[in-house]
C-alpha cells in the first residue's frame, strides 16, 4: 500500500483525489494547501490529515506526492519533494519560465525518482486510440498534422494576465500532442494571431486566437489553430495525414440523440469544458503513475516532456512578438 | 437511331423527355396527352409533333413507347402499344387491379416487346450500390430488411381518393425493394396502419401511415414503416442486417455544411422530394430502357416486378382491412 | 445510512454493489447467493458479511434489498421481502409467468413498500434525453416509433431453454421502451420471427430474430426488429416519429476516431455489449432507487411497469405461435 | 441567342460545351485547339466548326468566348478578344506571371468587356450555401477559417515542371477561398511545405505538401494546409470559427451506403478527383456567365479576383523560398 499526500485541494485536487480514491494499492494520507479551509474540507471527506508542506515531505512514509496547487508552488514542491525522495506527479506546466523547468528536469534526474507531467491528453481514449492506430501503421508515415483546440469562453482577465500568455497556458497540450503524435522535435515554428473576443484581453498584453506552423526535423508539418472562444462548447479535434491515409479524432458528445425538423437535423454539441471531456483521461493519467511506480512500467509523460512543450511555448511566443520564424536548437 | 413517344406530358412525362433528350442514338417523335395544350407544349419544346393515339401506335418507324400518362390509361396503352409491336417503359403502378395487370403480363409475352416497369429506386445510385455490395457478400446472407419510406407531405384527398389506397399507391414501391434486396417473395404479410395527420384521409377510406411485416419463403424478416408526412423532408431509407453485418442506405443531402452553436450541431435535412431524389434513377432507367433495346442486356425491371409489387399491395390491402395475417399463394 | 442487502452475487449482482458503493447515504451490510463461495468473495470485496436469506429479512436495520439473482427466485424473494417491510429493487423480469408477477403487483400493494424492477434504459443517457426531448414537444405529437435491438451473439442453447424465450427475455425490454416512449398502451400485437443463426435455437423452440408490430390504443404504430446476432456489436436504437419530426437515438462507440484510406472512410463499431452500454444506466437506476427511498421522489421504472411488459412477451408469444394478431385486453 | 466559341478541346473544353448546350439562349459556333484533331471532334460533336483564332476573333456574331486552353495561352487570348469586344469566360489562373495578368486586367477594363475568370469552387453547392449563410448572420463575425485541400494524387512531373509551382497551381482556389470566405484581404503571409512523396518534385524544384498561414488587414486569421496526395481521394474541406458559432463544408460523397462488420462502420470515401466533385459548380459558373452577360446581373468571380489570388501565389512562393513573413502592400 502507498501513501499519497495532495497539494492543492481546488478543482483538479478534488479529480486527483476522488481517482486516486478507487485506486487499489493506493491510500491518500495528506491534503496540503495554501489556503487552509480548502484543506481540511477535501481532507476530511476523505478521513485524512490536511498539514503542511514540510511535514508532507519528511513522513518517509509517504511515497508519492501529487502537485495540483498553482503554477507558481510546481517547481519548488518539484525540487524539494525529489530532494525528499518522493515519486511524483506535478500538472502542466512544470513552470512558466524555461530555466526553472530544466533545472526541475536536473533535479528529477539526480534524485532518480519518477516525475509525471499532467499532458492528460496522451489517456484520452480516443488520442490514444488514434495514437495507437498510428503506430500500428494505419496510414502509413504521417506527413501533416492539423490540431484544432478552442475552449468554450476566455478565463477573467485577472488569471490571464498571471497566466504565461496563451501559448504556455492553452497551446503547451497542442505543443505536447506534436511532439507525442508525429515523434519528432521542432525545427522551425512560426505564430501569430489575434484578440478578437475580447478587447481587454489585448490591454493585457495577450490574444484570443492563434494560428502556429511548426515544421520538424524530418520535414513534416504541423499546423495548429486556436481559439479561447468557441460558441458551441470545447473543440479538441486533431487529424494525420499520412501516406496511406487519413486518422482524425473527433469531439465527444454528451447522447447519441438526434433531431430532424422542417429546419435541419441537429445533434448533441461536444462536451462543454475539459473536465468532462478529459474526465476518463484524469483518471487514467492518475492509474498510470501508481501503475509505473507500483509495477515499473514506462512513464508516457515525462518532465522532459513537459520542458520540451515549454520550450516550443517560449519559440511560439517569441515568433508572435517579432512576427518572424523561429529555429529551435538542437 | 431510334425513334420513340411519350404518353403523358405531366411532371413525370417532361422528365423522361429531358433525360431521353441527351440520350444518343434515341430521337423523340411524338407527344400525346388528353390534354392538347400540355402535349403541345412539350412537343414543341423538343420541335416534335403532338398528335393522338393512334397515329402514334400505326407509324411503324416508332419502335418505342414511354407511357407517363394517368394510371387508369396504363393498362391499355400497355396492351395496344404491345400489340403494334412497340418496346414499353411504363410508369408503376401497371394498374390498379391485380386481373388486368395479370393481363398485360400476358399480353406482353404474347407479343414478344420488351416491357420496363419505372421502378426507379432499383436505379438510385445508393440504393443500387447498397444491392451490388449485398450481393457481393459483404455482410454474408440477408436475414432482416427494415424499411423506412415517409413523404414530406400528404397529396391532396382527391388524388388519395383515385389513388387505390396507401399500398398500392406508395408502398408498392416498397414491396419492390423487398423483392429486390431480399431476392426473395413473400410467404405472409401483415399490415395495419392509422390516419393521425389529416382527418380528410381516414373519411376518404385510405390511412396515412403503416406498419407491415413480410415473411419470405426463406423466413427471412422485412418491416416496413411509411408515413405520409415526415415534416423533415422525403425519408428514404432501408438497411439489412445479414450474417456478417449490417448495410445501410441513408438519405441524400444538399450539401455538406455544417453548423455548430451553442444550441447544437446541424447539417442539411434530405433532398424534399421524390424529384431531387431519385433524379439520377430517373434518368437512369431510361438509359436503362434503352440500353436493353439498343444492346439487348437484361432487363432490371420487368412487368413481372410490376405484377408483382401490385400483388403485394393486395395482399396488404386485405391484411389491414380484417386485421389478420395474410398467405400468399404461390 | 441506510442497509442494504444484496441477493445474487454474479455479474450484475456485482455491478449493483460497486454502484452501491459510491452512493454516499447507503451501506451494504450483507451479501447471500445459492452459491456460498460467490456470495462469501463479495461480500469479502466489501468486507461484509455474507448470509442466509432469513437473517437478512429478519434483521430490521436492512431497509432495502437488491435482487439480482437468478429468474426463478425472483418472485419468491419480492414477496417474502416485501412482507418484510423492505424496500425492494429487482432485476427484470418480475417472473416468468404472468399469474406469479401478477401476485407479486398485489403483495407490493398490500405491503405498502416501495419496488423497483431494473428496466434500466429508462436511465440510460441517450435513451433518457430522447425522452425528455419528447416529452418538451420537440417533435410534436408521436406517431411512430421503431426500434431496433440486437445482442452482438447468441446465449448459449441451455440458457435459452430456460429462458422463457426470446420474447421473454430479449425483447422485454423492448416493450417497455415502446410503453415508456409513447406514453400508451398496446391494443393489439402481431409477433413473427425466424431462427437464421443457429439450428439449436429451433430445436430448444425457440426463435433468433423477430419481428413485432404493436398498435397502440391512440392508434399510434410501433415496430420492433430484433436478432439475436449482429457481427458488429450490440445495436439498440429507436427512432420516434412524431408531428413535427423525428427523435433517434444512436449507438455509443467507444472512441471517436475515423480512419480514410483508399477503401473506406469507417469509425468504431458500437460498444460490444449491454455491460459497456448500459453501465452509465445501470449506476443511474441505482442511484434513483435510492433517491427515491430517500427523498421520496417518483419512482420511474415500477413494478407494474415489469408486470405490462411481460403481458406484452406473452401476448407476442401466443402471436407467434398462432401466427395471428393478438388483442390485450384492458 | 448569343453566339459562343471555345478555345482549348481538352478535357475541361469539353465540360463546358456539354454545359453550354444545355443552356438556352446561347449557342455553340466554333472551336479552336492548337490540336486540329481535338478541334474538330469536339466541333463535329455539337455539328460546329472548327477554325483558327483569327476567325472567331473577326465575325462579329460571336459575342462570348471561353478560353479552356493551356495557361502559356492565357494571357494573349484574353487581350486580344478583349480588343475583339469579347466576353471573356477564362479558366484559372490568368497567367502565371502577376505583370502580364495586371496587364490582362487593364486591357479588360479599357475594352468594358465582361471577363469571369473560372474560380469554379464559388459555385459549388456547398461552399456557396456555407458562404451565404455565413453572410446571413448564422456565426456572427467571422474570425478564423481553416482549408484543407487535398488532391488523390500528384500530376506527372512534367507538369509540376511547367506549373508554376504548388502555390500558383493548386493553392491559388485556396487563397480565394480565403478572400472569399473571409471578404478581406490578406496583410501577411507565411508558407511552408515539403516533399514527402515523391523525391522527383523536389528535383523538379517543387514541394507536395504546403502549410500557409494568413493574417488579414481586420485581424483574421486563415490557416491552408493542402498535399498533392491524400490515399482516400479528393479532399476538400473548410471551416469557419465566427464569435458565435462554427459553418463546416464537407466533402461530397457517391453514396449513402454503411457498411457495418466486425471490424468498423464505414462508409464511401470522398469523390475521387476535382471533375466529380466540382461537376455541378463547372455547369454553375458556365450558366452564371451567360446569366451575367445576358441579364447584366452582377459578376461573381472577376478577373480583379483572379489577379489577387495569383498575388497571394507569388508571396506565398517567395515566403517559402526564403522562409520568412512576406507583407503585402495595398
Amino acid at each position: 500500500m502507498i501513501n499519497v499526500a495532495i497539494f492543492g485541494a481546488g478543482r483538479i485536487g478534488k479529480i486527483h483525489a476522488k481517482n486516486l480514491d478507487i485506486h487499489p494499492g493506493v491510500k491518500l494520507k495528506y491534503v496540503n494547501d495554501i489556503n487552509p479551509q480548502a484543506a481540511t474540507e477535501l481532507a476530511t471527506q476523505y478521513s485524512v490529515q490536511a498539514t503542511n508542506v514540510e511535514n508532507i515531505l519528511s513522513d518517509s512514509s509517504v511515497k508519492a506526492v501529487l502537485i495540483a496547487s498553482s503554477t507558481d508552488t510546481h517547481a519548488d514542491l518539484i525540487i524539494k519533494s525529489a530532494e525528499s525522495g518522493k515519486d511524483i506527479f506535478c500538472e502542466k506546466p512544470v513552470d512558466l519560465t524555461l530555466e526553472r523547468a530544466k533545472l526541475c528536469e536536473e533535479t528529477i534526474k539526480k534524485a532518480g525518482v519518477t516525475c509525471m507531467i499532467g499532458l492528460q491528453r496522451r489517456f484520452d481514449p480516443t488520442f490514444s486510440s488514434l495514437k495507437n492506430r498510428l503506430m500500428a501503421g494505419e496510414i502509413g508515415d504521417p506527413e501533416m498534422l492539423v490540431i484544432t483546440s478552442r475552449d468554450p469562453g476566455a478565463p477573467p482577465v485577472p488569471y490571464i494576465k498571471k497566466s504565461g500568455g496563451i501559448f504556455k497556458d492553452m497551446l503547451i497540450h497542442d505543443f505536447d500532442i506534436f511532439r507525442w503524435i508525429l515523434n519528432d522535435e521542432a525545427a522551425t515554428i512560426f505564430a501569430t494571431g489575434s484578440c478578437l473576443s475580447d478587447p481587454e484581453i489585448a490591454t493585457a498584453g495577450d490574444i484570443d486566437c492563434t494560428a502556429v506552423t511548426i515544421r520538424s526535423r524530418r520535414g513534416l508539418l504541423c499546423q495548429i489553430n486556436t481559439a479561447r472562444r468557441a460558441a458551441y462548447g470545447y473543440d479538441q479535434r486533431f487529424e494525420v495525414l499520412g501516406s496511406g491515409g487519413l486518422l482524425q479524432s473527433g469531439n465527444h458528445k454528451p447522447t447519441e440523440v438526434t433531431l430532424s425538423t422542417s429546419k435541419s437535423i441537429s445533434f448533441d454539441k461536444p462536451e462543454y469544458s475539459f473536465l468532462e471531456r478529459y474526465s476518463t483521461a484524469y483518471a487514467r493519467e492518475i492509474e498510470h503513475f501508481f501503475d509505473v511506480i507500483l509495477n515499473k512500467t514506462e512513464l508516457r509523460s515525462t518532465i522532459g516532456d513537459g520542458v520540451k512543450a515549454l520550450e516550443l511555448a517560449e519559440a511560439a511566443t517569441l515568433s508572435w512578438y517579432e512576427n518572424r520564424v523561429v529555429e529551435l536548437l538542437k
